[in-house]
């Protein structure tokens, strides 16, 4: 089954995922380095932001095993990732709801892309870059099941805050 | 604890919800009626179109009960979304698996959305709306958890459609 049309495939969603990791690193980066009140939720993305520079390190290796090179130019996941990049950063109200609910958005793109990878790794007979990409999907799923865990506390303590008088409450 | 700014919160979170299922509609319109050789998909996407319409009028109602209208101009969330939209419709190789990608994501935002506006309901007395909201939130679930479901068979579909010779792969 190893077929080119798969191998190559399988090289182009790669390059796709790195150009992702550098965006999540983007925006994850901007979005922990503004939260002053949210302490916990600061540190979850703190230790994501290693989590995906050490990603995109272990993808880059699979680019390198398979001939290829890490994209320069950013393709058309990276874009639709820097508009959520941009609604992150914006000067909302709201910013810290918004941002969990953009980063739980993008970590399901992340966990669609990685198990799309494992499968086209499979098809294309590298079980060891299915295996990486395996790994770097638990990564996935434990971050978005930590916001999934923490975002009631999160917009419990964003709507009280805001109800009184004086406090920041956005971030 | 009905306090202004927790019922203010709620009807923008609600206006912010509106104009997202606005862009939701146009993206899965757009993804479905492309689909041609992925007739479970393009089905469950039509499904959702029609919850996603009624979703919205839902929405319509709790924005007037609560003495809002619905907004003419797109909020931030849905300049985030039309990124993804354009990313979603254009003329990408292997757009049924980024679309699959892209929808998941999407379902997502809206779960977190719905889940902090079940808790900003309740924070402000709503429990109607809070129901309303509840209810919406399933039915994202849902249409989340079919795409999870489904995901391994398009991407099979995809790659084994584009190494066979002649046949079309991406939509």
């Amino acid at each position: 089954m190893t077929t080119q049309p798969t191998h190559e495939r399988l090289l182009q969603w790669l390059q796709d995922a790195y150009a992702m990791e550098q965006e999540a690193e983007t925006l994850l980066t901007a979005m922990g380095g503004r939260l002053e009140h949210y302490g916990e939720l600061r540190a979850r993305i703190e230790q994501h932001v290693g989590e995906t520079k050490a990603q995109a390190e272990k993808l880059k290796r699979c680019i390198e095993h398979l001939g290829g090179s890490t994209p320069a130019v950013k393709g058309m996941i990276a874009t639709m990732m820097a508009g959520m990049h941009a609604a992150g950063n914006a000067m909302m109200s709201d910013e810290v709801a918004k941002g969990v609910g953009i980063s739980y958005a993008f970590e399901h793109m992340e966990i669609a892309t990685y198990r799309a990878l494992v499968i086209a790794a499979q098809e294309a007979g590298r079980d060891d870059i299915a295996d990486i990409c395996g790994e770097i999907l638990q990564e996935e799923i434990a971050m978005a099941d930590w916001l999934l865990d923490h975002q009631e506390a999160v917009i419990m303590t964003f709507l009280r805050r805001e109800a009184e008088a004086g406090v920041t409450a956005k971030r």
